[in-house]
């Protein structure tokens, strides 16, 4: 089986032109079929702050209203892509960028209105009708694709989604045809067991450690969704699942660095 | 040959939702191979307003500085180009949104300074580099490309390059492979002998029909570059070149509306 490199990568990248570089160049190097999901960063919120377009949030959750779904569509899948695919071009990586939405790639429901709260528009990867042979004739040509975290529901709407839940959700869809290393960078050095010490790396994770971990309340806050994305990778056979710092990237696809998902 | 249909759609389009839907829905009906190529419209404008970000004029021609590129990436690539996917795939017609550094579908040169104007960031297209392979792959995997009017010069940059110069560059480049039709749509039934008279259409024009009517100054101002493109697409071997009024398409694919391009 063929193997497939997936690597997610957040706002502390993003935002940086020097990291996002370095960054790429570490990914453009990666051999065989490979794909790049990126998250937003704070120029969406910025470029809304100066579009009068403020952030808005209901509950704690945020709430992307038709203007915030504009914005991120602006910013995500049109500045942010297109300059990561010009650089990835600019080494000989034959970056393709999409969202969602291109080729059906993935689709996704409106979030229905839940407890009274309409997150507006969310999408919430279908995961059953995911297209893995558009996916697999984009990387058979040898292409790359680079994903902005846009989804759509298929009735002309386009719905913003986390981006991790993106990762989670193509490695899943490729699974069964290729032998996948679903990559988590962050800004930490990996799954951390004390916050406050960069050195306390959990090094392999199983459910049952996740679990403890939470009840203890050592695992919380932004790190739980994450984990649960990771988790419902491995649960559904992607081969490798690591978190850890995209700095280290090389040794994260070796196993040599980060914290490795395991379901046991 | 396979047949293939390159339509290029401007700003009238673009700036009316409810003539863009019209438009879609005729561009979906469209049998076989079909690529779209859209241009700007007046949001960039808007959005540019509200971000500070003013149309910048040397001599009267415009110039793309740094900013300018990113506003015009985020509302090409982004929100037009994502907005007309989502619906193109709302009738089951699998658009792939593209500019041309994804895949490095359309490579271009930044525009050496002339005359003492830097244009900054505008592409002019490297049409021997163009990659007809690249382009094939994605036809021939049943994918609809829609370009948005953005390049990039293979070192990192996106580049601003007017849509009626990527839709004849395409379609030349297409040319040996597809029996192309090209078609410009405008805001009119078709090239007017008397811009005054809508139903003065001329509907055949071979260059010398062109050099005629330009000298004697019945064409002018836009209608200059537009034919250029025109007839740089038929002295390439471009099959048809047609231009018209959107909401004739089917018209026009059928050689039954509009003006159409003969070099002779």
């Amino acid at each position: 089986m063929k193997h497939l490199s997936i690597i997610k990568i957040g706002g502390n990248i993003i935002d940086s032109d020097e990291k996002l570089a370095q960054f790429l160049n570490l990914f453009q190097k990666i051999q065989g079929n490979k794909i790049l999901v990126h998250g937003g960063g704070k120029v969406a919120t910025h470029i809304g702050g100066k579009l009068g377009i403020e952030s808005k949030y209901v509950d704690g959750r945020r709430i992307t209203d038709a203007e915030t779904i504009d914005l991120v569509t602006m910013v995500y899948a049109g500045l942010i892509n297109k300059k990561v695919v010009a650089q990835l071009q600019s080494f000989g990586c034959n970056a393709m960028g999409v969202t969602g939405a291109d080729g059906n790639l993935i689709p996704a429901n409106k979030r229905p209105v839940k407890g009274g709260i309409d997150y507006g528009f969310v999408g919430d990867v279908n995961s059953a009708a995911m297209p893995s042979g558009n996916w697999k004739e984009l990387l058979n040509n040898s292409f790359v694709p680079v994903v902005a975290p846009i989804t759509h529901d298929g009735l002309g709407n386009l719905l913003n989604t986390n981006a991790d839940t993106i990762a989670q959700e193509v490695a899943k869809a490729l699974a069964t045809d290729y032998e996948v290393s679903l990559i988590y960078c962050f800004e930490k050095k990996g799954v951390l067991l004390d916050v406050e010490d960069e050195t306390s790396v959990i090094t392999t994770m199983t459910f049952s450690d996740f679990e403890g971990l939470r009840a203890d309340g050592r695992i919380f806050a932004g790190m739980i969704p994450k984990l649960d994305n990771a988790f419902g990778a491995v649960k559904s056979g992607v081969n490798k699942v690591i978190i850890g710092l995209a700095e280290e990237l090389p040794l994260l696809l070796e196993g040599n660095s980060g914290t490795t998902i395991v379901y046991e």
